[in-house]
């Protein structure tokens, strides 16, 4: 239905900014700067699981869309919320989730703007993020003899997500690692900003590195080819995949809200980039996305975690529950 | 409620932007401008009255915000909104809302610069406004000396509200000037930013006058005096007023959701204004907020719909049930 809705406004929103809708955020140009505007609604009953602590959620509303910034190579300038409250919320739950907004703008160290609150049946959070740059990067900026990169490591979240479905015994220290990720993800703003310096396409990982190289490829009219040796998969997701007879590789194509950046940048560029990442495939002439895995080149599917079976069903968000 | 959830709020919101909350919108320097931003969410089942059209309920809420950018005397720049639809919502009414946004949109020149949509339990809209000003108008601009003033006329949107709630008997031509400002009211974007050049103090008409002007002389620290007589009602609030043996002044005091601005400007600086107006009193150093009614003076009452009597309790939005 979600695919519906969106046609339907788009076929009546006639004007729109300097960037078309599509990207992980939009953009009009200010002056010799882009102004970066994005936003994120959460809705408690069918986004928040219940493993999260209201504190988690309020500083996760603010990650989600500082992240849509990041990726354009902005510098968030801003957060807006509005907030829909049911007249029997706990307070208690309310303060975690204000305490929790408090704390991610400090951490951003990003300013409030505006806020608005609303009776509504279920809690809702509509999580707003501005920010600028002198450049823009977007989905579609990825050019042949790039290379595709990656910040951080992939896969923790959904790892983290299994371990807890599973009710799966794993070492505290393994916990640690994948619920760190699952349950308090952080944007990666230093590097976007770094990244708008140099890289050509960028996107974050909302849905799963395998969907974003899709659009990725797919937007910019290019052909990406992965490598999976070179993924950056830690040992904790490994262990979690071999407890439950399932690929690393794939966990870590299918895990989503991990906020690490994906981009591209050309080849003899990316030695100039103050900060750390790993290079995991090329950008080439054509399209689709491959993987490469022990000598094997295949098509890459589009994972998401429901494709990692056990009886789950439907969009990742709703896992969760 | 909403007081206790804003203070929680507050305790746990340290970083605000260059202007405090509390504001039609948050703003921040960018260079030698000011960026504005604004949010405001609408749930179908407390804020739209059956008797609006889903086009209308689009329009209005776009117009809600620009009136907020416009109030801050700023030019609308860009216009986001976050979707929440419940599962069995009627195809045809959200249709109507995508073209009424895609109508304010184009009537005010504004792009669409980000759109999200999700599921929830009830219609839910929450919609984003950027501006930007090189000179920003606010509720704590008003100067002792300056004259207040307020865009178009007062009254018609409760004057149509009492109409329809009472169901009174009145001309086609009376019915559709009340039911215009009722149901499609327009936010005033040339004049905002027309003022922006001249006006000190400014505030939109969301909750009507009375509350609109006792919260610009609370946040100016200065009193103002009105003069009733001069307050810009039309002959078709008079009517309904007789009708039903109320006040015209009271109904233009309390009428909300008008979107005309009310606003101070220097004495000697009025006629430079290139925009219609009409002068309604004066700013004085003190406090307070009085009005002058046939030679009486007295403080003037913070108003709302709900004093106008007739059962009706709650806030003015609830009237519209």
């Amino acid at each position: 239905m979600e695919r519906e809705i969106i046609e339907l406004f788009t076929r009546h929103l006639g004007i729109q900014g300097d960037l078309s809708l599509g990207d992980d955020a939009g953009a009009i140009k200010l002056g010799d700067e882009w102004l970066v505007a994005t936003n994120d609604m959460l809705v408690r009953k069918t986004d928040v699981p219940d493993i999260m602590t209201p504190k988690q959620v309020g500083f996760k509303i603010v990650t989600m869309n500082v992240s849509d910034v990041a990726a354009m190579g902005a510098k968030p300038l801003g957060f807006l919320f509005s907030l829909g409250v049911p007249r029997d919320i706990e307070m208690d739950y309310l303060e975690g989730i204000a305490e929790g907004i408090g704390k991610a703008l400090e951490f951003y160290e990003v300013p409030v703007l505006s806020a608005d609150t609303n009776e509504a049946d279920d809690l809702i959070i509509d999580g707003i993020a501005l920010g600028r740059t002198k450049r823009l990067l977007t989905r579609s900026g990825a050019r042949p003899g790039d290379l595709v990169c990656v910040t951080g490591d992939i896969g923790r979240a959904l790892a983290g997500l299994l371990v807890w479905k599973h009710g799966l015994n794993v070492p505290p220290s393994t916990k640690k690692a994948l619920y760190e990720k699952l349950l308090e993800p952080r944007a990666r703003v230093r590097e976007g900003i770094e990244l708008s310096r140099i890289a050509n396409g960028a996107i974050d990982i909302s849905d799963g590195l395998s969907k974003e190289l899709h659009l990725l490829a797919g937007m910019s009219g290019v052909r990406i080819e992965i490598d999976a040796r070179k993924l950056p998969i830690r040992g904790e997701v490994r262990e979690v995949a071999e407890a439950l007879g399932l690929d690393p590789i794939e966990i870590a194509l299918a895990s989503g809200e991990e906020f690490e950046l994906v981009f591209t940048v050309p080849e003899g560029r990316a030695d100039d980039l103050r900060m750390e990442f790993t290079v995991i495939g090329r950008v080439e002439r054509g399209d689709g996305v491959y993987i490469t895995t022990d000598g094997k080149r295949q098509e890459m599917p589009v994972l998401g975690w429901e494709h990692l079976g056990r009886g789950a069903k439907g969009t990742y968000r709703e896992m969760f529950r």
